[in-house]
């Protein structure tokens, strides 16, 4: 037979069929001091946290985006999480699970990326844990400045400024605030957060083994989603540091004014190594610096992926002066690094 | 222009070669409180080590296997750390000042993986040491038993289990063991550690944009190494448990008897997702179990790849009693995750 250069090589999964529930038992069972699985529906608890918590935080959403967000669970951070299927919104069933597990005297805090299925699934639960005497409220995380468009009635998308959002709340939770001025803090933080997402090679289909979309060779998917979608146009692809300029010239016009250094994130999409994520933070620094932004911490590495996409996202979050110290805050959860004091 | 499904993508790096310097300058400002790069030749070097340690810790190798080495500074693991190119060993006087810069009261550990050219260097380096006055020895981590063959006078290559001896010697380190006992632990625990990698697609290679080798649809690169090196055979993809079953029977086989649970590592090759690895560790640890090994503790992640390459390798250490604590000492650098307490 001869050579097939088109096959990608299919992920090593499970033969039968949905590969969620092994990565969750495997994942409950490596992180056995940190989280707990429950099932009957599937839900992930943090076994730690903080006295002063008042408020259980919790996220969720669909699958392929690991270590989102099972990966954050932990002291300082998330304290339950609902994974839906592959790129597939938790059932409400499983939100009002971990809600109900997760709860603390002030309630419940959902922290929502922006897409359509995970609106309804966290309000119904909402819903349901308001019938129950359990409060609640939302954060809508919606960075994803490629889909800021006055055409869609469904606004922005989350993407990579859900880590940022759950670190600040998660560090804020453990000061001991309430539950509206947590929803109001995450609301801010989501507010001074924006990203853009490029990919040149889609996401492994975890069905078929092929790429779930196909580029043309030299162009790059400008302004893609984390779960495949498609850019509004592929463009041809150019040099890196400008990709990079370009990418930031529309991160920071989005970016609110007001005091506060950024908080930067190189994010990969799943198949962009660490030696590109970091040439890549290079040229990011040096590109910010030149803007006169100054950088107050960044992460660098593969934290809101798109299963194995070959890309990377660009967020900027303007810290605000006062929320410094929950970002410095420890969090002691599977994947979040500590916080590194990039220069 | 047709759709040209065979485009993988090339990987986003500088327009102007060598993707090295600018990733070591965006993981030094990015982790500038934990780790300085230095010059002339270019080394990397830990900010904090334990008071009590009197022997430097020192690594280095080929680029592209990322967070290997330099993710590993700080305190409780490496001092310092020689990158070489990518899959290339760094030249002699890279681990030279490397070495100056690290060496305690005691002198300087390096630690090598099993390639002609690092074992080359670091030789050189040692001797140049030397003739300095500056005490050195040298542990070899030669972990897979894809190349366990008597046909070959190189022997084993060094893989995933350079992040066990490197953690272990870097607890050991901090309760202030000398040279010569380091040197005997990290021999010891690299004999008490096997490893097997399998891919089902090549790196992409930075020069081309395109996989570094083929494979026939539905095979798999069984035995592969972390450079791309062909195995000894390409064979039919198995169902995924079966395979892992097949890789545990060679890597236990391998395994020195005696007292000891058995440390994990699931490692990813580069594009492989945490869903896969996750899922992965779930069959390994049922395998395990049913063989009558205790998990003493696993990391799941992305250690030691090989660029973007699609599969993963498994590593056992047979972990004796009284290595434990220095498993378990924290340890500050970028890239360690926490001890876990796998269960």
């Amino acid at each position: 037979m001869a050579t097939d250069r088109t096959t990608p090589g299919g992920p090593f999964l499970p033969a039968d069929g949905d590969p969620v529930p092994p990565a969750l038992r495997g994942f409950a069972r490596a992180h056995a001091a940190l989280v707990e699985l429950r099932d009957d529906p599937p839900h992930l608890l943090a076994r730690d946290r903080a006295p002063a918590r008042r408020v259980g935080l919790v996220s969720g959403g669909g699958s392929g985006h690991e270590p989102l967000h099972a990966g954050f669970l932990g002291r300082g951070m998330l304290d339950a999480v609902a994974p839906g299927k592959v790129f597939a919104s938790p059932h409400n069933r499983q939100v009002l699970a971990a809600s109900r597990a997760a709860a603390g005297p002030d309630g419940v805090l959902h922290v929502v990326k922006n897409y359509t299925g995970d609106r309804i699934n966290f309000g119904i639960a909402a819903e349901r844990l308001r019938l129950a005497g359990i409060a609640s409220r939302r954060v809508l995380v919606d960075d994803d400045v490629a889909t800021d468009s006055a055409d869609t009635a469904t606004g922005r998308r989350g993407t990579a400024a859900t880590v940022v959002v759950e670190k600040l709340l998660g560090g804020a939770a453990d000061a001991g605030l309430g539950l509206d001025e947590l929803a109001d803090l995450g609301a801010r933080v989501a507010a001074a957060s924006r990203s853009l997402a490029v990919a040149s090679r889609a996401q492994t289909s975890p069905h078929t083994g092929r790429p779930a979309f196909d580029l043309e060779p030299g162009e790059i998917e400008y302004g893609v989603g984390i779960h495949g979608e498609r850019a509004a146009r592929s463009v041809p692809r150019p040099p890196t540091a400008d990709l990079v300029a370009r990418m930031l010239d529309a991160v920071t016009a989005a970016l609110p004014d007001g005091p506060g250094d950024v908080l930067v994130v190189v994010n990969g999409l799943g198949g962009t190594t660490p030696l590109e994520l970091y040439g890549l933070y290079d040229l990011v620094a040096g590109d910010l610096d030149r803007r006169g932004l100054t950088v107050a911490d960044a992460l660098v590495g593969t934290f809101v992926p798109a299963l194995d996409m070959a890309g990377f996202s660009l967020t900027l979050t303007r810290l605000r002066p006062e929320w410094r110290p929950w970002w410095d805050a420890p969090a002691v959860t599977p994947a979040f690094p500590r916080a590194n004091g990039a220069a």
